[in-house]
């Protein structure tokens, strides 16, 4: 081992650690399993055994891990990967419909802790699965989404890969040289807020119901869906996502998407009381206005050709459902509130848009992000300028700051990196298909590709919001799988892995 | 005036020059309206007039222009736009079939000067319009890519916008700061070149009719392919592109289609004795690999699903077709063997993989370019690799030269500009083609933008090899003439001249 350059023995400690935390969230399904007559009772309890047996059976490794920012790298790609394992094992373990199979279990629990959305399920109902496997898969999300605030503002910015160091100075707390007290602490104060967020929209979900208001938001919805909004997950335990629900619930759920693609620092500036921090913040004008404008253009074109919007029509419902997907869709979360694969093709190439934008750095959103393109549009401005006076020095700004180089350089690596591996996506997937002979569309699979790195969940046609990717054969799947796990780790920490460079010199 | 940094009148005269050496090429619709009965015959004469007497009006301004650097984006973007502007008249003269709309007329013209292959004409046919007017059609690529290998080899490599001072040590001849002497010098040995493979190809395609292997291709459409084959132009005057001939034909524009896409400075080099140029530059082994190997692919993809190639079935017919599309569409050529938007979904998919990719440097193809793709990737290999060692210096390499740092940059920009530009013209023609209600698939709509941009010409859908471009509104047809306009010039000479800094400091 000592030819590594890795602390191994502590990175896996640490994941271990990390991994018998996790089992403890076995609980809710456990309960949950009790409250309804026991079903995949046993399910849950092996699961927790084993995933905390394995946890402590790792943290033996090294009974004090201090991993350093080399090791962080493989602490986070470990984490994701085997919260996504381990997360899988009450699929297989109960054994009812698609999700039992293995590739397809790791599928699902990989979109779940991923905050991505995508499903191979052929029958979401709680017919057909027990409400504990169905809250568990909803539950996936929320946790994944804990880890990744802490993961997009503590660690990221102390790996200051793919321009990640322009949130370092946003970050609350001194910065430390040792990932895990800084970690400790930034997690505590951006977990309140998200905890805090969770409750208020849980209470307020179920607040419908009981004024008769949302007659299908009962408990067991209000809190399904309490798990998988803030995180930009998406997941539903209804096969028709957000369609299901009154308007009055869409209406409700779409402020708390768009508070999820903020950035967490910023509200955790605001409870500290500093009421401006929100609008002062570049980045969230950037989102806001991005968002408002999308609603209104797609509102527009959804009026123009009413019979896109479902059975209502009229004004209300254009805005409700444009601002619903465009909000749903640019940070990712990935509800629907109809079946908008069936609107026409100009109405879905705006949604297709607004795919590539990504929430704000900082939130649970996925995707490019509102930091990245704002960054790269204002120094494109400063690369056309610098053409005609190549003699120039012009710095670029951002919320009054002169931006480091090197942090502009890495936001154009990253971005051309997701780009490149959203294209070489659409590529493996087609010859993939192909080669099953798979009757797929063009726009399918384009979207598949960007929604499983993009951790967006839902696509186009096959991989349509009511629909799903279980047909897709399981080399693609297993594709899918490392693109949503690299799309959400933004890029580096997994791709670093796969270098000689990174275990040798 | 003297407010002005720009010399304008230096570079309008200059404009006006080369207006009025591109007035000569009238000579050939006028040929060939005498050989045709004379049909068309004054349209040409009068576009003739109208183009030189204004080209010398403007050569009045400045009786010896001696523009600079800064000028240069000026004198290339009205360059293209006044060819194509004047290229126009003759089908609005002509007044026959659609064309003969103003609107329609510029978009065809800019097409053809853009080398694009994009087209609004509804009966594409030597019986609808005339010969003369057919054959101008085709002669407008042919002269814009004369224009565009001097562009790209001269002219932009002194600009040193978008890493195209990469192309700089390449170049044939010392470098001097005033540019018309080394445009002249460059323009001479690389057209010699672009000539040559011109007259080969044409006599080759006739040899082929003579020996009776294609029966269609006669002197007039041999000519016609001619004048679209190198500069990865695309129109044809028969409505059916290459499906209108043998097999024989389709197999040899396969290699003068991929000839097109090489560097012409390479072929200079060739013809100069080297005989390794070709094999010692990287870029072009990446050409060579990236076209063989997304032949074999798609190949492969056919052959699973034969029903799709067309009539015929069998493996030369999978490899032919194969091959056809991937050299077309890679490289921006645009000519179709067979009706490709039939195609399963991923075979298409395929097909818009490959049009992200682009020609060479310094070739007459459009789009981002195989040379950026490849900086790009070498440079994302090195960024992975210093984020594991942040104090690591290593350069990046191409021809075993040492790249610029400002070069990598340019290049990262003008990709991300092109992504861009690529995403935001998807979301203008979807809001636009709603606005009028027009029934479009989504695909259709993100095939135009990059097939208008990446001067490719046909996409999928609507716009697909057997259909065209005459059914968006007058508004889209306008962004698509700016869409083919700045894709050409690669980006920044049209940007620049949008920015108060080029005029005013
Ligand atoms: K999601
Ligand atoms: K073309």
């Amino acid at each position: 081992m000592r030819r590594l350059h890795v602390d191994l023995r502590s990175g896996l400690a640490l994941v271990g650690t990390l991994l018998a935390l996790l089992s403890i969230a076995f609980v809710v399904p456990i309960v949950t399993a009790l409250l309804y007559g026991g079903e995949d009772l046993w399910v849950f309890v092996v699961s927790m055994v084993g995933t905390a047996g394995f946890g402590l059976l790792l943290r033996r490794l090294d009974p004090n891990p201090t991993p350093g920012a080399r090791e962080a790298f493989f602490v986070v790609a470990f984490t994701w990967l085997f919260a996504a394992i381990f997360g899988a094992l009450p699929y297989v373990l109960a054994g009812t419909g698609a999700i039992a199979h293995p590739v397809n279990a790791l599928f699902e629990s990989m979109s779940g802790f991923t905050t991505t959305g995508a499903t191979v399920m052929e029958t979401i109902s709680v017919e057909e699965h027990s409400h504990a496997i169905m809250l568990w898969r909803q539950l996936t999300q929320w946790l994944g989404g804990m880890g990744i605030i802490v993961l997009a503002v503590a660690i990221l910015s102390q790996l200051a890969v793919g321009g990640a160091q322009l949130m370092e100075a946003e970050t609350p707390g001194p910065g430390v040289s040792k990932l895990t007290p800084h970690i400790a602490e930034t997690a505590r104060v951006l977990w309140l807020a998200y905890i805090g967020f969770t409750l208020v929209y849980i209470a307020l979900l179920y607040g419908l119901h009981l004024t008769g208001y949302a007659p299908e938001m009962d408990a067991y919805n209000a809190i399904a869906h309490g798990f998988t909004t803030l995180p930009t997950g998406g997941f539903s335990p209804e096969a028709d996502s957000m369609a299901a629900f009154s308007p009055a619930v869409q209406w409700l759920v779409i402020p708390f998407m768009f508070i999820a693609g903020v950035n967490f620092v910023l509200w955790w500036h605001m409870l500290a009381g500093d009421r401006t921090a929100l609008l002062d913040d570049t980045e969230f004008r950037f989102y806001l206005g991005a968002v408002t404008a999308m609603t209104l253009v797609l509102a527009a074109v959804l009026a123009v050709t009413a019979s896109d919007v479902g059975p209502e029509t009229g004004l209300e419902s254009s805005l409700r459902h444009a601002a619903f997907q465009v909000v749903s869709l640019t940070n990712s979360t990935g509800y629907a509130s109809v079946d908008f694969d069936g609107w026409s093709g100009p109405a879905k190439a705006l949604l297709l848009f607004v795919m590539f934008l990504g929430g704000s750095t900082g939130s649970t959103g996925g995707g490019i992000k509102m930091l990245r393109w704002l960054v790269i549009l204002k120094s494109l401005r400063r690369e056309v300028f610098t053409s005609i006076h190549p003699e120039a020095v012009r710095p670029v700004r951002m919320n009054g700051q002169v931006l480091d180089e090197d942090a502009i350089r890495g936001i154009y690596a990253f971005t051309l990196l997701y780009v490149a591996i959203f294209l070489v996506g659409i590529l493996l997937l087609a010859v993939d298909t192909a080669r099953i002979g798979y009757d797929i569309g063009t726009i399918d699979l384009v979207s598949a590709s960007i929604a499983t790195l993009g951790n967006i969940g839902p696509g186009f046609g096959v991989v349509g919001p009511m629909a799903g990717y279980g047909d897709f054969p399981e080399s693609s799947k297993l594709l899918m799988i490392l693109y949503m796990w690299i799309g959400r780790l933004e890029l580096f920490p997994v791709l670093v892995l796969l270098t000689r460079a990174y275990w040798r010199s």
